[in-house]
């Protein structure tokens, strides 16, 4: 699927689209819609589930959005969150100078500064492509969105860049009132804020977006790690000194890359949760190391989790593990005058984090991407069962009282545990169609022998099964447990504390 | 419970706490910690399952928080959404000018014009109560906080000051691809962002809060209603021409005040949430009804729904019920250029729009108000269970492995279900009362009966009930169906639409 048609499906089918569509749109900002927000919510219930719910001592947060000015000059974003902006002199186009390079073919490091940039596109003789003007210098330019509170706006604030330092600003607190343990998880899905110069690939690069993040407190000196069975699973990385991504095992990637213990087996259940819960091919799912320049400066070992995503061109990243050591909580005891490191196990320390990095809207993008399959006679969604919108349609096979009468009590009764969507327009083929295209795994048919008394079927329906067209009768009072048995999920089966 | 106590509780708790605490605070800012971010969850999910789940065509958004500026222009908030503001000429505080006069008991009417306050403080000889000196002329002030996109930061946005726009934004493309049936209701869950000139009373006043609303899109010629059971629901209802609070069956709403039928529908649905869900004493909820100047220009009925909150001095506004007729349709038909009429039951016409609105964070701090419970013996937040932040506590009676053992393989087969905590410090007194504190209704303890094989009670835990204290033994392979039974909730058994 190409981006061109993978926007169109999801305008088509109640996903997502432009916020504001009916005034033209606004670059980079997008609404969900009722299909959409429920896949968007699957995502985040099955993320909780497996990353926060299965972990010891491990919490959700929620916080706000507008920070205050001095956390964001502590943290460094204020001076640094930078992205480094070019202008053409001639027809006045700005453009992120990194990305217009890159599309021109000038290969370029991620973390490159702006003299380094100004050096290449003097070398290359790099014209404006819209009119072959020539680029003046560049600019170092903040992407944080600047809120002035107060009768006088004159507090400045910022709309928060990242989730992360949400939940550093409340360590301390959370630390004390879940009295003092390490490792403490701390987990946060919201919205984070950024001032993208150029907004594109759809839910790629966003100016608002959301984030799940989990932020693991932990002794850098006594956080050991068995690693039991994922010793031997083998994951796809793409080491910063390599030229190709390997496939290699996890008790490798210790040995023989110095990776330490607690972070490898963190690679190794991310790679469980896009293999095993959300059903990512295992060709198309990597980790991909920053390093040198491109890597977050903050950053002791950088990961990005990359998914092979046929509508944005290729591996793209949809996360990242972050071995972020104690440089937030450090920066925040600077910023605030509070003395944020921990007394245990005998010392004084500043406890490290390790952070496990998820952009929803771009997993929610490349799930539609990944699981949408167009054949000759069909186009389905084949999202797992946990994962698709609506967990089941309820069909009246005909106009008929009586069977409208039965399926609408179907309806009503499914609809107090599941998601469920009635339709009575259209042959029952097209409304398969319609459940096919927004990945509803089950459709349920009343016909005429539901309520004929003397049929053998009696009180059963038809369950036509999304992925095999295959069909089965089921009892009405069966369909309840029938729908929780397909689509209930128990992260805990997948999880590595469960082997 | 007063303010003070409500908000140290909170702190101590786990619930919530200004926004960069440990750089001072950040007024009208919350942040909420791991149980209140529980608390709040399970409040949207009840609210979703009752209000959205169990309505015929309606369905959830999630849309963008920062809006380009052309929408609301055309919804009137960039010229209206103003409160007014007064300052003192002397130590130039600045005060909201309505709210300054009701604390100084000067009777103002809630949508008093700037120049009828100007008028009301000459003649009552309003001063500064900090310092006593004269206050200068009021003047409007917009609450949107403005926000700038792009690499100039030239396009004028604004952070959402309430969520139906969003809802309005997308009306008619739902309205297509659910096809076109009213009514239609579409509801969200976010956050709305206003510059409050004093925020004050904890969650009440916010300068970033999170909203629930449920938009209904009807034909007012052909909604019609059949009360039903509700019909003689009695509920309390301050009329806007009268001077106290009734006790008056729907029926008579309907009858005597020329309530029209879908409205006074939807009161019983409110009243049977608070009461029968929330479990709100009928006494301490009330509808009070807006007219005159205190109602918004764009609605035809207005009626604030209200509970008395002893930490916030008596009854106040949790959310309101709004005859928005088809004032936002029309905005925004002519502000985008758009027809956004239908063209249905052989009319052309514009939808008309129910608003339900509800402030999450009010209904929160309400809720803990409200069933905190402090005796002599101990403190009890007496939630409904399937409110409860955790489901159940597990704690090994003693330090002794076989004991841990066992109670760890309890809370981890629990929690792939539900919400548990693991306690084992500290005697189980005091684990019972951190429990009854954060309002856990069950609490597991393993001893030394359950695992010595030959005791009667192998096999089985003690389970302590929070509100009557009362213990059962119940068998360690029927503690997930136990707490299933005591902590799921179906709201269609309180939905009148099942009655």
């Amino acid at each position: 699927m190409n981006l061109d048609d993978l926007v169109a499906l999801a305008k088509s089918r109640g996903l997502f689209w432009p916020a504001a569509e009916i005034y033209g749109g606004s670059a980079g900002f997008y609404d969900y819609g009722h299909v959409g927000a429920l896949l968007k919510k699957r995502f985040e219930n099955v993320w909780t589930s497996y990353f926060v719910d299965q972990g010891d001592n491990y919490y959700i947060l929620d916080a706000a959005h507008i920070l205050p000015e001095k956390p964001l000059i502590a943290s460094g974003h204020a001076a640094l969150f930078n992205d480094i902006l070019i202008q053409c002199t001639k027809c006045k186009t700005y453009f992120r100078a990194d990305v217009l390079l890159s599309e021109l073919g000038v290969k370029v490091s991620e973390g490159a500064t702006a003299a380094q940039i100004d050096e290449l596109i003097e070398k290359e003789h790099v014209k404006c492509p819209k009119c072959k003007g020539a680029m003046a210098k560049t600019k170092p330019f903040n992407m944080m969105f600047d809120v002035y509170l107060g009768p006088e706006r004159s507090e400045k604030g910022y709309l928060r860049p990242e989730t992360a330092q949400s939940v550093y600003l409340n360590f301390f607190r959370e630390f004390n009132i879940l009295r003092k343990k390490l490792p403490m998880g701390l987990a946060l899905i919201g919205k984070a804020y950024r001032n993208e110069i150029s907004p594109r690939q759809g839910l790629y690069r966003m100016r608002e977006l959301t984030q799940a993040e989990l932020q693991i407190f932990f002794d850098p000196e006594t956080w050991d790690f068995d690693l039991g069975k994922v010793s031997d699973r083998k994951l796809n990385v793409f080491f910063y000194e390599a030229k190709d991504a390997q496939r290699i095992t996890v008790k490798e990637i210790v040995e023989r890359h110095k990776v330490p213990k607690f972070y490898a087996y963190h690679m190794a259940l991310i790679d469980i949760f896009y293999t095993d819960i959300l059903k990512i091919p295992e060709s198309k799912f990597r980790f991909f190391e920053k390093g040198g320049d491109s890597k977050a400066f903050y950053n002791k070992l950088h990961m990005d989790i990359e998914v092979d995503v046929e509508s944005w061109g290729g591996f793209k990243e949809v996360g990242g593990l972050h071995y972020r050591t104690d440089y937030d909580l450090k920066s925040h005891s600077k910023g605030s005058n509070q003395d944020l490191s921990v007394n245990m196990n005998g010392r004084k320390f500043m406890p490290n984090v390790l952070e496990l990095s998820f952009g929803v809207d771009r997993n929610v993008w490349m799930l539609v991407d990944l699981h949408f399959e167009k054949s000759e006679d069909r186009t389905v969604l084949k999202l797992p069962a946990y994962l698709a919108p609506f967990s089941a349609g309820v069909f009246p096979l005909q106009h008929d009282e009586n069977i409208e009468r039965v399926a609408q009590s179907i309806h009503k009764r499914l609809r107090t545990e599941f998601k469920v969507e009635y339709d009575d327009a259209g042959s029952i083929g097209r409304r398969y169609a319609r459940m096919d295209e927004i990945g509803t795994p089950f459709c349920i048919t009343v016909d005429f022998d539901t309520v004929e008394k003397s049929s053998p079927n009696h009180e059963t329906v038809t369950v036509r099964f999304r992925d095999e067209k295959k069909q089965e009768r089921v009892k009405i009072s069966d369909l309840n447990q029938f729908l929780y048995g397909h689509v209930h999920h128990d992260s805990s089966k997948s999880h590595p504390s469960f082997m």
